[in-house]
Protein backbone atom coordinates (compact mmCIF):
# COMPACT_ATOMS: atom_id res chain seq x y z
CA UNK A 1 0.00 0.00 0.00
CA UNK A 2 2.30 2.40 0.89
CA UNK A 3 4.82 2.00 -1.15
CA UNK A 4 2.56 3.54 -4.42
CA UNK A 5 2.30 6.65 -2.01
CA UNK A 6 6.22 7.02 -1.07
CA UNK A 7 7.93 6.14 -4.54
CA UNK A 8 7.23 5.39 -7.85
CA UNK A 9 5.84 1.39 -8.63
CA UNK A 10 9.44 1.14 -9.96
CA UNK A 11 11.53 2.30 -7.38
CA UNK A 12 12.25 -0.47 -4.73
CA UNK A 13 14.23 0.09 -1.51
CA UNK A 14 16.95 -3.10 -0.42
CA UNK A 15 18.20 -3.38 3.04
CA UNK A 16 21.67 -4.41 3.45
CA UNK A 17 23.24 -6.77 6.31
CA UNK A 18 26.86 -5.62 6.55
CA UNK A 19 29.95 -6.87 8.51
CA UNK A 20 33.74 -4.87 8.48
CA UNK A 21 37.06 -4.87 10.24
CA UNK A 22 37.49 -1.17 10.71
CA UNK A 23 41.17 -1.32 11.35
CA UNK A 24 41.90 0.48 8.09
CA UNK A 25 39.05 2.93 7.81
CA UNK A 26 38.04 6.29 8.54
CA UNK A 27 34.64 4.68 10.23
CA UNK A 28 31.25 4.29 8.10
CA UNK A 29 30.63 7.93 7.28
CA UNK A 30 31.82 9.18 4.31
CA UNK A 31 34.80 11.79 4.76
CA UNK A 32 37.09 13.94 2.41
CA UNK A 33 40.26 12.50 1.91
CA UNK A 34 40.12 9.28 4.06
CA UNK A 35 38.25 6.04 2.91
CA UNK A 36 35.24 5.45 4.63
CA UNK A 37 33.00 2.00 4.67
CA UNK A 38 29.83 3.95 3.69
CA UNK A 39 32.31 5.15 0.15
CA UNK A 40 33.21 2.19 -0.56
CA UNK A 41 29.72 0.35 -0.44
CA UNK A 42 27.87 3.05 -2.10
CA UNK A 43 31.13 2.67 -4.93
CA UNK A 44 30.49 -0.78 -5.02
CA UNK A 45 26.61 -1.02 -5.78
CA UNK A 46 27.29 1.77 -8.32
CA UNK A 47 29.94 -0.47 -10.05
CA UNK A 48 27.78 -3.15 -9.85
CA UNK A 49 24.47 -1.35 -10.71
CA UNK A 50 25.93 1.24 -13.28
CA UNK A 51 24.40 4.20 -11.77
CA UNK A 52 25.29 6.86 -9.05
CA UNK A 53 23.56 4.68 -5.09
CA UNK A 54 23.32 6.54 -2.05
CA UNK A 55 23.55 4.26 0.80
CA UNK A 56 22.16 4.89 3.73
CA UNK A 57 23.31 3.57 7.38
CA UNK A 58 21.64 2.90 10.65
CA UNK A 59 24.30 5.30 12.16
CA UNK A 60 27.94 5.71 12.46
CA UNK A 61 30.87 3.98 13.67
CA UNK A 62 33.92 5.16 14.43
CA UNK A 63 37.66 5.27 12.89
CA UNK A 64 38.87 1.46 13.83
CA UNK A 65 35.19 0.20 15.40
CA UNK A 66 33.92 -2.92 14.05
CA UNK A 67 30.91 -4.34 13.15
CA UNK A 68 28.97 -7.52 12.90
CA UNK A 69 25.98 -6.51 11.63
CA UNK A 70 25.82 -2.55 10.06
CA UNK A 71 22.27 -2.24 8.18
CA UNK A 72 22.08 0.23 5.56
CA UNK A 73 18.96 0.52 2.52
CA UNK A 74 19.29 2.12 -0.67
CA UNK A 75 17.10 2.47 -3.33
CA UNK A 76 16.64 1.22 -7.24
CA UNK A 77 14.74 1.82 -10.16
CA UNK A 78 14.85 -1.27 -12.14
CA UNK A 79 14.90 -4.94 -11.15
CA UNK A 80 17.81 -6.57 -9.56
CA UNK A 81 18.81 -10.54 -9.52
CA UNK A 82 19.23 -10.26 -5.58
CA UNK A 83 21.75 -13.37 -5.66
CA UNK A 84 23.67 -12.02 -8.55
CA UNK A 85 24.49 -8.64 -6.82
CA UNK A 86 25.30 -9.78 -3.69
CA UNK A 87 28.17 -12.03 -4.96
CA UNK A 88 29.34 -9.17 -7.37
CA UNK A 89 29.46 -6.89 -4.02
CA UNK A 90 31.06 -8.89 -2.18
CA UNK A 91 33.77 -9.58 -5.21
CA UNK A 92 33.89 -5.65 -5.75
CA UNK A 93 34.33 -5.08 -1.76
CA UNK A 94 37.65 -5.62 -0.10
CA UNK A 95 37.97 -8.70 1.91
CA UNK A 96 37.28 -6.68 5.26
CA UNK A 97 34.15 -5.15 3.95
CA UNK A 98 31.75 -7.95 3.73
CA UNK A 99 27.67 -7.92 2.76
CA UNK A 100 26.27 -11.10 5.03
CA UNK A 101 22.67 -10.40 3.42
CA UNK A 102 20.83 -8.38 0.67
CA UNK A 103 17.23 -8.33 0.85
CA UNK A 104 14.07 -6.03 -0.81
CA UNK A 105 12.14 -4.07 1.94
CA UNK A 106 9.19 -1.90 2.61
CA UNK A 107 9.42 1.71 0.72
CA UNK A 108 9.23 3.26 4.50
CA UNK A 109 11.97 1.21 5.79
CA UNK A 110 14.99 3.40 7.08
CA UNK A 111 18.34 2.23 8.29
CA UNK A 112 18.19 4.95 11.37
CA UNK A 113 15.04 5.96 11.13
CA UNK A 114 13.21 2.56 11.42
CA UNK A 115 15.79 0.82 14.20
CA UNK A 116 14.05 0.11 16.98
CA UNK A 117 17.26 -0.55 19.02
CA UNK A 118 21.02 -1.74 18.91
CA UNK A 119 23.18 -3.91 20.20
CA UNK A 120 26.93 -3.19 20.91
CA UNK A 121 29.66 -5.71 22.12
CA UNK A 122 33.02 -3.91 23.93
CA UNK A 123 35.92 -6.79 23.71
CA UNK A 124 38.48 -6.26 26.87
CA UNK A 125 41.32 -9.29 27.08
CA UNK A 126 42.85 -9.36 30.39
CA UNK A 127 45.58 -11.97 29.34
CA UNK A 128 49.00 -11.12 30.73
CA UNK A 129 50.60 -11.09 27.54
CA UNK A 130 48.13 -9.45 24.14
CA UNK A 131 47.52 -12.06 22.14
CA UNK A 132 48.55 -11.50 17.96
CA UNK A 133 45.03 -12.83 17.32
CA UNK A 134 42.80 -10.45 19.06
CA UNK A 135 44.96 -7.31 19.37
CA UNK A 136 42.73 -5.86 16.32
CA UNK A 137 39.50 -6.60 18.03
CA UNK A 138 39.46 -6.31 21.65
CA UNK A 139 40.93 -3.99 24.63
CA UNK A 140 43.97 -5.67 26.38
CA UNK A 141 44.26 -4.59 30.03
CA UNK A 142 46.64 -7.07 31.55
CA UNK A 143 45.43 -6.12 35.05
CA UNK A 144 43.01 -7.68 37.48
CA UNK A 145 39.24 -6.72 37.08
CA UNK A 146 37.28 -6.50 40.23
CA UNK A 147 34.02 -8.03 38.43
CA UNK A 148 31.88 -7.61 41.26
CA UNK A 149 32.61 -3.67 41.32
CA UNK A 150 31.88 -3.95 37.55
CA UNK A 151 28.86 -5.64 38.08
CA UNK A 152 28.17 -3.17 40.76
CA UNK A 153 29.20 -0.05 38.17
CA UNK A 154 26.77 -1.50 35.29
CA UNK A 155 24.10 -1.24 37.62
CA UNK A 156 24.04 2.77 37.56
CA UNK A 157 23.92 2.91 33.80
CA UNK A 158 20.95 0.81 32.95
CA UNK A 159 17.48 2.03 32.17
CA UNK A 160 16.38 5.68 30.92
CA UNK A 161 18.29 8.53 31.85
CA UNK A 162 20.06 11.61 30.73
CA UNK A 163 23.53 10.24 29.16
CA UNK A 164 24.86 13.58 28.50
CA UNK A 165 28.20 12.89 30.80
CA UNK A 166 28.63 10.28 28.62
CA UNK A 167 28.23 11.72 25.54
CA UNK A 168 30.88 13.75 22.67
CA UNK A 169 28.09 15.02 20.98
CA UNK A 170 29.00 18.59 21.42
CA UNK A 171 32.34 18.17 20.19
CA UNK A 172 30.62 16.72 16.93
CA UNK A 173 29.84 20.50 16.61
CA UNK A 174 25.87 19.25 17.37
CA UNK A 175 23.67 21.82 18.26
CA UNK A 176 21.36 21.70 22.05
CA UNK A 177 20.31 18.16 21.33
CA UNK A 178 18.46 15.26 23.51
CA UNK A 179 20.68 12.80 25.43
CA UNK A 180 18.31 11.24 27.29
CA UNK A 181 18.44 7.60 25.97
CA UNK A 182 17.18 3.81 27.26
CA UNK A 183 20.31 1.16 27.58
CA UNK A 184 17.31 -1.55 28.59
CA UNK A 185 20.14 -4.22 28.25
CA UNK A 186 24.00 -4.19 29.90
CA UNK A 187 25.50 -7.85 30.21
CA UNK A 188 29.15 -8.25 31.68
CA UNK A 189 29.97 -11.79 29.47
CA UNK A 190 33.14 -13.81 30.65
CA UNK A 191 35.33 -15.11 27.61
CA UNK A 192 38.01 -18.02 27.96
CA UNK A 193 40.59 -14.68 27.60
CA UNK A 194 38.88 -11.44 29.13
CA UNK A 195 35.33 -9.85 29.16
CA UNK A 196 32.27 -8.70 26.82
CA UNK A 197 30.19 -5.92 27.82
CA UNK A 198 27.03 -6.10 25.92
CA UNK A 199 25.06 -2.68 25.25
CA UNK A 200 21.12 -2.64 24.15
CA UNK A 201 19.65 0.71 23.71
CA UNK A 202 16.82 2.52 21.81
CA UNK A 203 19.70 4.79 20.76
CA UNK A 204 23.24 5.76 21.47
CA UNK A 205 24.98 9.17 21.56
CA UNK A 206 28.70 9.47 20.21
CA UNK A 207 31.01 7.72 21.34
CA UNK A 208 28.71 6.56 24.62
CA UNK A 209 29.55 3.26 24.91
CA UNK A 210 33.31 4.04 24.78
CA UNK A 211 32.62 6.52 27.66
CA UNK A 212 31.11 4.65 29.88
CA UNK A 213 33.02 1.62 29.25
CA UNK A 214 36.22 3.64 29.89
CA UNK A 215 34.13 4.90 33.05
CA UNK A 216 33.43 1.36 34.22
CA UNK A 217 36.84 0.73 33.69
CA UNK A 218 37.71 3.07 35.76
CA UNK A 219 35.59 1.87 38.58
CA UNK A 220 36.93 -1.57 38.49
CA UNK A 221 40.31 -0.98 38.57
CA UNK A 222 39.98 1.38 42.01
CA UNK A 223 40.84 4.71 40.00
CA UNK A 224 37.41 6.03 40.49
CA UNK A 225 35.12 5.17 43.34
CA UNK A 226 31.63 3.75 42.65
CA UNK A 227 29.74 6.42 44.49
CA UNK A 228 31.07 9.49 41.71
CA UNK A 229 29.06 7.60 38.96
CA UNK A 230 25.91 9.44 40.28
CA UNK A 231 27.23 12.77 40.62
CA UNK A 232 29.16 12.15 37.05
CA UNK A 233 25.29 11.56 35.67
CA UNK A 234 24.34 14.58 37.47
CA UNK A 235 27.20 17.32 36.30
CA UNK A 236 26.34 16.64 32.03
CA UNK A 237 29.38 17.49 31.91
CA UNK A 238 31.41 15.14 29.50
CA UNK A 239 34.69 16.05 31.36
CA UNK A 240 33.75 14.13 35.08
CA UNK A 241 33.43 11.11 33.40
CA UNK A 242 36.29 8.52 32.81
CA UNK A 243 38.20 8.39 29.62
CA UNK A 244 36.94 6.54 26.44
CA UNK A 245 37.75 3.00 25.94
CA UNK A 246 39.85 2.95 22.83
CA UNK A 247 37.89 1.97 19.14
CA UNK A 248 39.14 -1.26 18.53
CA UNK A 249 37.71 -3.57 21.29
CA UNK A 250 34.22 -2.18 20.37
CA UNK A 251 31.65 -4.15 17.76
CA UNK A 252 28.29 -2.66 16.47
CA UNK A 253 26.50 -6.45 16.98
CA UNK A 254 23.15 -5.77 15.03
CA UNK A 255 20.60 -3.07 14.73
CA UNK A 256 16.97 -4.28 15.78
CA UNK A 257 13.80 -3.02 13.75
CA UNK B 1 74.23 -32.89 37.25
CA UNK B 2 74.21 -33.15 33.66
CA UNK B 3 74.74 -29.34 33.47
CA UNK B 4 78.22 -29.57 34.42
CA UNK B 5 78.71 -32.34 32.04
CA UNK B 6 77.00 -30.22 28.91
CA UNK B 7 78.08 -26.58 29.75
CA UNK B 8 80.06 -24.51 31.57
CA UNK B 9 78.23 -23.60 34.81
CA UNK B 10 77.56 -19.90 33.61
CA UNK B 11 76.35 -20.90 31.39
CA UNK B 12 72.48 -21.39 31.57
CA UNK B 13 69.71 -22.41 28.63
CA UNK B 14 66.05 -20.75 28.39
CA UNK B 15 63.09 -22.01 27.44
CA UNK B 16 59.99 -19.32 25.39
CA UNK B 17 56.82 -20.44 24.83
CA UNK B 18 55.66 -17.99 21.73
CA UNK B 19 52.91 -16.82 19.54
CA UNK B 20 52.51 -16.11 16.62
CA UNK B 21 50.26 -14.26 13.86
CA UNK B 22 51.75 -15.60 10.66
CA UNK B 23 50.45 -13.84 7.46
CA UNK B 24 53.21 -11.37 7.04
CA UNK B 25 56.18 -13.47 7.58
CA UNK B 26 57.99 -15.92 5.52
CA UNK B 27 57.80 -18.45 8.20
CA UNK B 28 59.44 -19.68 11.43
CA UNK B 29 62.82 -20.28 9.79
CA UNK B 30 65.65 -17.92 8.95
CA UNK B 31 65.58 -17.05 5.15
CA UNK B 32 67.25 -14.62 2.81
CA UNK B 33 65.66 -11.77 1.43
CA UNK B 34 62.69 -12.21 3.38
CA UNK B 35 61.50 -11.77 7.42
CA UNK B 36 60.73 -14.69 9.48
CA UNK B 37 59.90 -15.00 12.98
CA UNK B 38 62.70 -16.46 14.09
CA UNK B 39 64.98 -13.55 12.62
CA UNK B 40 63.16 -11.37 14.81
CA UNK B 41 63.13 -13.43 18.18
CA UNK B 42 66.93 -13.63 17.18
CA UNK B 43 67.16 -9.72 16.88
CA UNK B 44 65.49 -9.33 19.74
CA UNK B 45 67.23 -11.59 22.57
CA UNK B 46 70.48 -10.09 20.79
CA UNK B 47 69.02 -6.54 21.16
CA UNK B 48 68.26 -6.88 24.46
CA UNK B 49 71.01 -9.20 26.14
CA UNK B 50 73.76 -7.23 23.79
CA UNK B 51 75.08 -10.23 22.24
CA UNK B 52 74.49 -11.98 19.48
CA UNK B 53 71.73 -14.93 20.35
CA UNK B 54 71.01 -18.26 18.56
CA UNK B 55 67.22 -19.46 19.18
CA UNK B 56 66.52 -22.86 17.92
CA UNK B 57 62.63 -23.50 17.25
CA UNK B 58 60.58 -26.91 17.51
CA UNK B 59 60.11 -26.95 14.08
CA UNK B 60 59.65 -24.79 11.35
CA UNK B 61 55.96 -22.80 10.26
CA UNK B 62 55.42 -22.19 6.93
CA UNK B 63 54.62 -18.68 5.53
CA UNK B 64 51.55 -17.87 7.01
CA UNK B 65 51.18 -20.59 9.04
CA UNK B 66 50.64 -19.14 12.98
CA UNK B 67 51.34 -20.57 16.10
CA UNK B 68 49.64 -20.23 19.62
CA UNK B 69 52.42 -22.10 21.37
CA UNK B 70 55.88 -22.31 19.36
CA UNK B 71 58.82 -23.41 21.62
CA UNK B 72 62.59 -22.25 21.20
CA UNK B 73 65.35 -22.40 23.53
CA UNK B 74 68.46 -20.27 23.61
CA UNK B 75 71.63 -20.34 25.83
CA UNK B 76 73.02 -17.26 27.56
CA UNK B 77 76.30 -16.75 29.67
CA UNK B 78 75.66 -14.42 32.06
CA UNK B 79 72.64 -13.69 34.75
CA UNK B 80 68.88 -12.67 33.03
CA UNK B 81 66.00 -10.81 35.29
CA UNK B 82 63.59 -13.17 33.57
CA UNK B 83 60.52 -11.00 34.44
CA UNK B 84 62.53 -7.48 33.28
CA UNK B 85 64.02 -9.94 29.89
CA UNK B 86 60.21 -11.37 28.77
CA UNK B 87 59.30 -7.73 29.21
CA UNK B 88 61.60 -6.27 26.94
CA UNK B 89 61.20 -9.25 24.26
CA UNK B 90 57.70 -7.41 23.88
CA UNK B 91 58.91 -4.19 23.80
CA UNK B 92 61.10 -4.79 20.82
CA UNK B 93 58.93 -7.80 18.94
CA UNK B 94 56.16 -6.60 16.57
CA UNK B 95 52.66 -7.10 18.20
CA UNK B 96 52.45 -9.53 16.05
CA UNK B 97 55.09 -12.02 17.55
CA UNK B 98 54.80 -12.61 21.41
CA UNK B 99 56.77 -14.13 24.11
CA UNK B 100 54.02 -15.81 26.64
CA UNK B 101 57.04 -17.03 28.80
CA UNK B 102 59.95 -17.44 29.43
CA UNK B 103 62.09 -19.60 32.09
CA UNK B 104 65.38 -21.41 32.61
CA UNK B 105 65.46 -25.16 31.56
CA UNK B 106 67.61 -27.93 31.83
CA UNK B 107 70.85 -27.90 29.91
CA UNK B 108 70.02 -30.95 27.99
CA UNK B 109 66.88 -30.08 26.59
CA UNK B 110 66.50 -28.85 23.09
CA UNK B 111 63.08 -27.53 21.53
CA UNK B 112 63.30 -30.09 18.80
CA UNK B 113 64.83 -33.14 19.73
CA UNK B 114 63.48 -33.10 23.59
CA UNK B 115 59.75 -32.86 21.61
CA UNK B 116 57.66 -35.88 22.49
CA UNK B 117 54.46 -34.68 20.74
CA UNK B 118 52.74 -31.69 18.80
CA UNK B 119 49.69 -30.41 18.26
CA UNK B 120 48.47 -28.66 15.50
CA UNK B 121 44.41 -27.19 14.72
CA UNK B 122 43.48 -26.69 11.28
CA UNK B 123 40.61 -24.18 11.41
CA UNK B 124 37.81 -24.03 8.35
CA UNK B 125 34.99 -21.57 8.44
CA UNK B 126 31.76 -22.90 6.69
CA UNK B 127 29.57 -19.29 7.08
CA UNK B 128 27.95 -18.30 3.56
CA UNK B 129 29.93 -15.52 3.19
CA UNK B 130 33.76 -15.10 4.89
CA UNK B 131 33.82 -13.00 8.14
CA UNK B 132 36.22 -10.35 7.91
CA UNK B 133 37.57 -11.19 11.97
CA UNK B 134 38.93 -14.63 10.54
CA UNK B 135 39.77 -14.10 6.85
CA UNK B 136 43.49 -14.58 8.15
CA UNK B 137 42.94 -17.25 10.08
CA UNK B 138 40.64 -20.37 8.79
CA UNK B 139 40.37 -21.57 5.18
CA UNK B 140 36.72 -20.79 4.02
CA UNK B 141 34.91 -23.03 2.15
CA UNK B 142 31.21 -22.26 1.56
CA UNK B 143 29.53 -25.16 0.91
CA UNK B 144 28.46 -28.08 3.14
CA UNK B 145 31.05 -30.41 4.16
CA UNK B 146 29.63 -33.94 5.29
CA UNK B 147 30.61 -34.65 8.57
CA UNK B 148 30.27 -38.45 8.44
CA UNK B 149 32.31 -38.71 5.37
CA UNK B 150 34.86 -36.46 7.24
CA UNK B 151 35.04 -38.44 10.26
CA UNK B 152 35.44 -41.67 8.56
CA UNK B 153 38.02 -40.13 6.01
CA UNK B 154 39.67 -39.27 9.64
CA UNK B 155 39.96 -42.61 10.48
CA UNK B 156 42.13 -43.49 7.82
CA UNK B 157 45.07 -40.92 8.75
CA UNK B 158 45.64 -42.40 12.95
CA UNK B 159 47.79 -44.32 14.31
CA UNK B 160 51.72 -45.32 13.12
CA UNK B 161 51.52 -45.26 9.31
CA UNK B 162 54.25 -44.23 6.51
CA UNK B 163 53.17 -40.77 5.57
CA UNK B 164 55.03 -40.40 2.35
CA UNK B 165 52.14 -39.32 -0.16
CA UNK B 166 51.20 -36.46 2.71
CA UNK B 167 54.68 -35.00 2.42
CA UNK B 168 56.47 -32.49 0.69
CA UNK B 169 59.61 -33.31 2.13
CA UNK B 170 61.49 -34.12 -1.51
CA UNK B 171 60.82 -30.41 -2.58
CA UNK B 172 62.42 -29.24 0.07
CA UNK B 173 65.23 -31.04 -0.91
CA UNK B 174 65.75 -33.57 1.64
CA UNK B 175 67.70 -36.66 1.63
CA UNK B 176 66.38 -40.24 2.12
CA UNK B 177 64.21 -40.23 5.29
CA UNK B 178 61.84 -41.90 7.03
CA UNK B 179 58.42 -41.05 6.47
CA UNK B 180 56.58 -43.02 9.58
CA UNK B 181 54.81 -41.29 12.37
CA UNK B 182 52.37 -41.74 14.58
CA UNK B 183 49.50 -39.88 14.22
CA UNK B 184 47.97 -40.77 17.90
CA UNK B 185 45.39 -37.80 17.47
CA UNK B 186 43.04 -36.39 15.04
CA UNK B 187 39.52 -34.95 16.27
CA UNK B 188 37.10 -33.00 14.33
CA UNK B 189 35.47 -30.08 17.01
CA UNK B 190 32.36 -28.51 15.52
CA UNK B 191 32.71 -24.54 16.39
CA UNK B 192 30.78 -21.58 16.22
CA UNK B 193 31.02 -20.83 12.03
CA UNK B 194 32.97 -24.11 11.00
CA UNK B 195 35.03 -26.96 11.99
CA UNK B 196 38.47 -27.78 13.56
CA UNK B 197 41.00 -30.59 13.04
CA UNK B 198 42.72 -31.51 15.44
CA UNK B 199 46.06 -33.21 14.98
CA UNK B 200 48.93 -34.46 17.64
CA UNK B 201 51.74 -36.74 15.97
CA UNK B 202 55.51 -37.57 17.50
CA UNK B 203 56.29 -35.39 14.23
CA UNK B 204 54.99 -34.13 11.29
CA UNK B 205 56.64 -34.44 8.09
CA UNK B 206 56.83 -31.25 6.03
CA UNK B 207 52.99 -29.77 5.18
CA UNK B 208 51.44 -33.25 6.14
CA UNK B 209 48.80 -31.49 8.44
CA UNK B 210 47.97 -29.42 5.12
CA UNK B 211 48.27 -32.54 2.83
CA UNK B 212 46.05 -34.43 4.71
CA UNK B 213 43.38 -31.60 5.74
CA UNK B 214 43.21 -31.31 1.88
CA UNK B 215 42.64 -35.23 1.44
CA UNK B 216 40.00 -35.30 3.62
CA UNK B 217 38.03 -32.20 2.40
CA UNK B 218 38.60 -33.76 -0.95
CA UNK B 219 37.01 -36.84 0.25
CA UNK B 220 34.30 -34.83 1.84
CA UNK B 221 32.92 -33.00 -0.47
CA UNK B 222 32.82 -36.04 -3.14
CA UNK B 223 35.67 -34.84 -5.39
CA UNK B 224 38.23 -38.51 -3.53
CA UNK B 225 36.17 -41.65 -2.93
CA UNK B 226 36.83 -42.94 0.59
CA UNK B 227 37.95 -46.05 -0.28
CA UNK B 228 40.76 -44.10 -1.99
CA UNK B 229 43.06 -43.20 0.83
CA UNK B 230 44.88 -47.11 1.22
CA UNK B 231 46.02 -46.85 -2.34
CA UNK B 232 47.00 -43.56 -1.44
CA UNK B 233 49.53 -44.35 1.48
CA UNK B 234 50.37 -47.80 -0.40
CA UNK B 235 51.48 -45.38 -3.50
CA UNK B 236 54.06 -43.50 -1.57
CA UNK B 237 53.91 -40.61 -3.69
CA UNK B 238 52.85 -37.03 -3.30
CA UNK B 239 51.11 -36.62 -6.56
CA UNK B 240 48.53 -39.42 -5.34
CA UNK B 241 47.03 -37.38 -2.55
CA UNK B 242 44.70 -34.11 -2.58
CA UNK B 243 45.89 -30.77 -2.93
CA UNK B 244 47.44 -29.27 0.27
CA UNK B 245 44.71 -26.89 1.92
CA UNK B 246 46.11 -22.94 2.46
CA UNK B 247 48.41 -22.16 5.42
CA UNK B 248 46.26 -19.49 6.67
CA UNK B 249 44.31 -21.78 8.65
CA UNK B 250 46.90 -23.93 10.17
CA UNK B 251 47.81 -23.19 13.93
CA UNK B 252 50.83 -25.08 15.62
CA UNK B 253 48.91 -25.28 18.78
CA UNK B 254 51.73 -26.52 21.48
CA UNK B 255 54.75 -28.57 21.91
CA UNK B 256 54.57 -31.55 24.48
CA UNK B 257 57.93 -31.89 26.11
Amino acid sequence: MRRDTLLPRFIVKYKLLITYDGTRYCGWQVQPNATSIQTLIQDALSTALRTKIGAAGSGRTDAGVHASGQCAHFTYEGSIELEKLHHSLNGLLPPDIRILSLEKTDDDFHARYSAKSKVYRYHLNTSKVESPFTRLYAYHLPYPIDLNLLETAAHHFRGERDFASFSNEAHRGSAAHNSIRNLHRLEIHKTKNGLILEFEANGFLYKMVRNITGTMLDVARGKLPLDSIPNIFEAKDRRQAGQAAPPHGLFLERVIY
